[in-house]
């Protein structure tokens, strides 16, 4: 997969990531689906930028990558970064939208799945995000593209464990099947974005940057792929499980009845719980995106010492 | 996957092909599934013919793929395509029987998996067939090989969908999930081989070969593998929906009752629709199978402009 | 996957094999996963030790693998090998523990996915067990380690099936789907690990070791990866299907009383069916271990003529 490159006129790096790349300096990549999806305005720049800050203030370069003008720009600048937050117009690019979005040169928000493939592909192995994709409730078996490309990238992603929303067991199950390594930071169980435990187990707990970043560098001697650091979210805002499940098993019956399905879905359902929870998931939401920055700055300047 | 050659003892090139390759002429390749196994005699081989016309009639190369005497022959000649059309001791080779077929030099016909893997070894990037397989409906999960073959080899696949006989909600989202795109011939939404529309939508519109292969170019060059083109069967030959539903449905509870399983499913339910639709079915399958030959011609050809 | 190589600090291979790598002698590798958690002591050294010189029998370099001290072992000697029989402390070692085993320096067993991939990046090509991983019986769609192994390493695994608690059917649906063939040794149907036939068929029966290598040269030589060849348990010691299928139904009922599930179901079952047949199961899995260890050491030979 790493014998292709990025000198292609299909990549645009920015001015500080072209520097940290000539200087070997570590390197987080950060996604724009949560900027131009994920939160609301004007909380979704406002997070996009503290999470920018946060990694500099580690010492670490932040990546931010989005799809501007047919190419994949890894390392946005602050005026690029806002097309993608009050537009419109904006795809949200999967990895199979890729060729679509370049071709037409349309503005695109990428995915934790095509951030990571990207960030592969210009040789950055440290990605934060909130949750990831994962294994869909109920029918037709639904997996999100994050899953394959977690399990072909050499990239870890520092995040609060699948989105709540999803099969968390199932998604487990795929990691497992996947030979992708789950650690917990600080934990023995996975989180479950909201809340501290999912109740399934990690395949290892850790409890420092180093201690990540030394398993994952057997990890990629061995020729092993993606590995996930799963971060519960900040204990004041974490919102008790069984609450959330509640909220959730109402949103899904309400979409079922409306209809809403495949790529709706995963929106509607986390406007309900942002409406029932009074904004308190927002709060979350930013609590967590930040927390993770900081994590994933750490372990990527572990990984260059 | 192409650092493989086809430089070895299991491949033959047809002297049409040899030439075209020495040409770089434009090359579209056929199955041989269809021939042998998917519609009746004497209509097979004349597809089979007239499919190989409509790609010549567009200034390109059709190169019918096939095993014969312990070899892949890319380019079946006139002669050697008519071993596939009568005989009984043809074997449908998959790719978990492409070893076998070779080493008892069994006559082997291609399915659209195999088809697609042989192309990719040949430099064909261009293969046209009816439906492809998918994910089957009901218990247990079971994936048709062309879908993991798709998502691995840099192949465009023209055809009318999945075939109708299959889940193709899941199939789509296993699409979405492996990083395939789905382009849609003059269409928003996919086909359902047998009526223009399943309702549900593809990745892209596109409404002529150039902006088709302006975006496979994007994706090969990305290191993107399958991309499929669907489209809709022939205005006077599709069959409304629901009809079909309800055929299939019908066939599908007699196939349980006579416990019709694996294998012999495929065939069973085709056969059922032919009886049902009075032979509307095989008109369809005929005049779609012309149709998506002379679109992959097309995009054959736009892709070397 | 091969361009990756041995070369590094992880891997350390035991004096038998380093001497038959120089001397180009044929392997079979041996997992330790059976040893430390498969049989009753003291039934599983035993057994470990009577397939290593079943395999010597035949003129075969026997190469059990685990993890000791940081280390792959590729070739254990019988004082390691009693490590993995007696010591608590055994951590098992799917391929997403690899890293976390590695970097800690735990004692690891290798399992059937972790063994072949680790055989494959040594150039070992044939791998005895006694039953793979599957798919699992029921919700959530739950895949071994082992399916995914065999779909992109070129090994060739002698067995007698899957697992007969996973769910055979589905089990054999994602072998076909990732185009791993199935060989039936002397059998149209594949075996049901406690009993001869599971009733699905295998892909090619086979009746002697040069058959099943010849078609393994094949499939190599064109990139196939994994390929199985499936052996009956052996006659006398076979159990009738209907009797196990009770046994592990109630079995079932009872895990799932009991609230045991993911990692813990698989030796839960296994113990009450050891339990319930008065450990003829276990007399079962040893006369078949043995039997596949020999027929493994056959084709290795015969791969090498
Ligand atoms: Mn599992
Ligand atoms: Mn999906
Ligand atoms: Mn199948």
């Amino acid at each position: 997969a790493m014998g292709f490159s990025t000198k292609n006129a299909y990549f645009r790096f920015g001015p500080h990531v072209k520097e940290a790349r000539a200087r070997r300096q570590p390197i987080v990549a950060l996604e724009t689906v949560v900027v131009a999806f994920g939160l609301p305005r004007p909380a979704n720049l406002q997070v996009a930028h503290e999470m920018e800050e946060t990694i500099r203030a580690e010492g670490v370069v932040p990546a931010t990558i989005g799809l501007l003008d047919g190419q994949i720009v890894v390392g946005l600048t602050p005026a690029e970064l806002e097309r993608f937050a009050g537009d419109e117009g904006v795809r949200k690019v999967s990895r199979r939208d890729l060729p679509i979005a370049l071709a037409r040169r349309q503005i695109g928000a990428t995915t934790v799945a095509t951030t990571v493939w990207a960030a592969a592909r210009a040789g950055i192995r440290v990605v934060a995000t909130g949750g990831i994709g994962g294994v869909h409730r109920g029918a037709p078996f639904d997996v999100s593209n994050d899953l394959p490309t977690l399990a072909t990238e050499p990239v870890l992603v520092v995040c609060a464990g699948p989105k709540a929303i999803l099969d968390l067991r199932a998604t487990r199950e795929w990691l497992e099947t996947h030979g992708i390594p789950i650690l917990g930071w600080g934990m023995e169980t996975m989180p479950a974005f909201y809340s501290a435990s999912s109740g399934l187990p990690v395949d290892a707990r850790v409890d420092s940057a180093e201690e990540a970043a030394a398993i994952a560098r057997v990890h990629w001697t061995l020729g092993g792929k993606g590995i996930l650091v799963t971060v519960p979210p900040p204990a004041d805002f974490a919102l008790p499980r069984e609450r959330l499940e509640t909220i959730l098993e109402e949103a899904m019956a309400e979409a079922e009845r409306a209809g809403v399905q495949g790529w709706a879905l995963t929106p509607f359902l986390l406007a309900r719980v942002a409406e029932r929870t009074g904004g308190e998931s927002v709060a979350l939401n930013r609590a967590l995106l930040i927390e993770n920055a900081r994590i994933a700055a750490r372990i990527a300047r572990a990984l260059e010492a």
